[in-house]
């Protein structure tokens, strides 16, 4: 579909409510802002479970870990699999975080859905359109990461792979696209999350993490995010990154992420504070 | 040069001030920030005067208007040349703003200096390398644009030929770069802004009219810029955006512009009051 | 895995053929041209018999169907499943030729095991990792699409997946990259074609089809792709593209297929006869 | 102007011939194969006229070097300037070959048209329209270079600047494109001069020199361009390619590119003997 027709959707369909709000434990995705942080992968019990209390202590209100990671090479690390998802829950139930983790078959929806709160499609797997339907049918929000190559147009339509598959709570996640710049992993579009809040009324979410790649970009990167009215953010913590089994160069340590979540935490209340950020106004037509 | 030797002249360098600060009429880029707006063409004597007059008390600090345009036709409107630089000049004086205009071929360096404050090359003309040396042996600012197609390094390499030439101020432009997305007009790449932050001395604006091509976008944009740690911004004002000659999907009328202004005013206000914005703070090292 | 690394393994790993030879029914793929043809989607048991039999009559040695296809859109015609899978058997069985057809599923792969000769990776699942482990432990040859947004490197540690599962049989395809370019539907990347014949030991074949996505640019692409040293090609066949249910645009009319064939043939065997394509000698070394 | 409107203005325009033609020596450029080759930079005189002779021996009929070099830092080597007109002129003079070299400047065309037979308009200024203009001015023939980002249709509306400023030989030249692919040093875009081919009367030359960037890529990539139905191709070959001052890496030895013409004459044959490249034909009409 095209882009005229998936707007008319959210405008005319009763069911897509006027803003989706979707609960997982006491957040209100789409009413209260989105804290999803924690290490890129899965590695030990004791690494999951600082990981899970630092960002608890820092003021996450979701927490994200990789059980199944989807590697450039078959002979990289590839995930501590049903381990990492026991770790996992076993971190949410000592914090009392809901747990977000990816995945990356078919196969395995139904098992992770015991173990996550949210199932993450990654940016890889945005076009698997089977893995779409299947977590269409499972009773778990679904966070959506726009692929590197991904227009805009094209993540709406993955987003009906999930909604018209019977499952309405899905958080669509910016993550950076590909483009000839290198100095930077991808490039952050954060014109996408305001033309995405214009036209859907799903909430999204930004990942600086990923689109960056350099840790001194990702807090002036959240903070411009949050200014394009993004719902939340994912951000990668890891109590040692510099021991991290996959993508050392770009997680934050816990005493960072504090620097950071105390500054977002300034930044969202200016925002929904100070300005006005309904989309009519940020179509800057004088009210 | 490469990034590493580039960001090691500015450490070294001592020619080279700490952060250049860049004094153009009361204003001291760098220091103050630098709000540019004014129609994208020179039209007519009228056109620019009411814009010129709109933007000032909408609080802009310095106005532009194309008067050589670089057009990808040769069949469009071409801009008005030695006249639109009149009606610039005579805009200039009447409202005190200082001007920006683009130069597009070497011969006309001398007599655009004569007229305008700031010289402009734009993002097509970035690596047009005599016209980089040229500007860089005149006694005015330049506004030099990041090509569509260009890296963060090309961009610094292509200030160094300015700044070899013997002309220290060089304000950097982010607006936008080319990718597969279709839905903006070029992808606004706000990493870059606060990369060469923490790479270059120079003031770093940011051009989100260009960058988005969509009026709606063109406020929250402006705004993330701002948190990504910009020295000032260029946006396009026309006083009837509907009878632009060129660019007209993506103009700002006078009173939509008032209310960008007041936004960035307080977000501006909020950037540099609540938050740090060193450096080595943005590096999320803590202090 | 980087590229030097990717290399060598072909260079020292003994298990490597010094040129992989896939067995096909009676087509040894790395040896004899493969020229694979056929609709984008299987339609109806008339639409499949008849292209089969025209796309033979005009010398294809391999048949194309698409039974399960991923589209952009979940509103789109999804293809016929495992009905279709019976239409492609039954004209593989009538015609002779072997049959190839897309596997979005890791739960398929067996089913479609049993209806086709090779298994098609599409674009958008190269790197759905959990697929490819699946396709490495069957005893089907595989044929691996680049993503759009893929790297050589990436496409060839996409390889690695199913070698490394225990299927040495892959044929990997250039089918376009996508770049800002609109005219075409995607960027056909020749270059890509003759480094990997020079990096590794497996087929590469392209797909001009949905490179080009313009029915006057696929015969000069395909003349150009066998120059680049390319094993063999897939082009979209349909017997009234006008009434396709996908990629109307870019099917050609048995006649038109008729016509490439008897140029590609000529050009294979100016190819293999008047040029040597040794890689050695394509490196311009003199001998 | 779009395509369509640029494709019409072929078709209708009486004073556009059916196919241009441009005489340049005893070369008639869009009849007979255009077959340029020289080093990227002048750097002596020896050097200059040692590659002036190996390339007319190998069957070169254009030389090009580089007096006034666009390069990314101020920093490099810039070229010899006037001094290297000399040395061209006095190449093309012993060895009978017409000189193409690049010009950069508005103010020096008039210059280099005293001692070049062509002026080259490199990519980083295709869209510098002053440039085009003044080349539009002169009475030479000029190669217009695709910049790096620019679309099929953005290079058609700078011909048209030439053009439309009175010079009607203009020849373009496909060198690559920009992408996300770092293995080659641009993506040859081949399926442009395919399509140019349709849209346009104007000839078109490939530099697979500056689209690889890679030695092993130049000859399989010329042969592809030749098939895509190219006029001619820009090669750079120097004496001594290790002690290059600028493109090392990619500069043919003269004994390579004597190899790589054989080939280029027998496919050069074969294509215009046994294929037929009528666009009607190659629009895979049937006959």
């Amino acid at each position: 579909m095209k882009i005229p027709e998936l707007a008319a959707l959210y405008a005319e369909d009763g069911s897509r409510r006027p803003k989706t709000r979707i609960h997982i434990g006491e957040t209100v995705v789409g009413r209260d802002f989105l804290a999803i942080a924690g290490p890129c992968s899965v590695e030990s019990e004791d690494q999951i479970l600082s990981a899970a209390k630092a960002v608890k202590e820092a003021g996450a209100n979701m927490f994200r870990g990789g059980a199944y990671k989807p590697r450039t090479s078959p002979y990289s690390f590839q995930g501590l699999g049903r381990m990492g998802l026991k770790y996992l829950k076993k971190a949410g139930e000592e914090t009392g975080l809901p747990i977000v983790t990816e995945v990356i078959d078919t196969r395995d929806v139904f098992l992770i859905s015991e173990y996550a709160d949210v199932l993450q499609i990654g940016a890889r797997n945005m076009q698997n359109f089977s893995l779409l339907v299947e977590v269409g049918k499972v009773n778990r929000p679904v966070l959506l990461k726009r692929g590197m190559y991904a227009t805009i147009e094209e993540l709406l339509n993955c987003a009906e792979y999930i909604l018209n598959a019977g499952n309405p709570n899905v958080i669509l996640c910016e993550r950076g696209i590909r483009t000839f710049e290198t100095y930077t992993r991808n490039t952050l579009d954060l014109s996408a999350v305001a033309a995405l809040k214009g036209l859907t009324h799903l909430p999204v979410v930004v990942d600086p993490s990923h689109a960056t790649g350099r840790i001194e970009l990702i807090r002036p990167m959240t903070m411009s995010a949050i200014m394009a009215g993004c719902d939340g953010f994912e951000i990668e913590v890891h109590p040692h990154p510099e021991t991290a089994l996959s993508d050392r160069d770009q997680q934050l340590k816990p005493e960072e992420f504090k620097l950071l979540m105390e500054e977002a935490r300034r930044t969202i209340a200016f925002r929904d504070g100070a300005l006005c950020t309904r989309p009519e106004r940020r179509a800057l037509v004088p009210v």
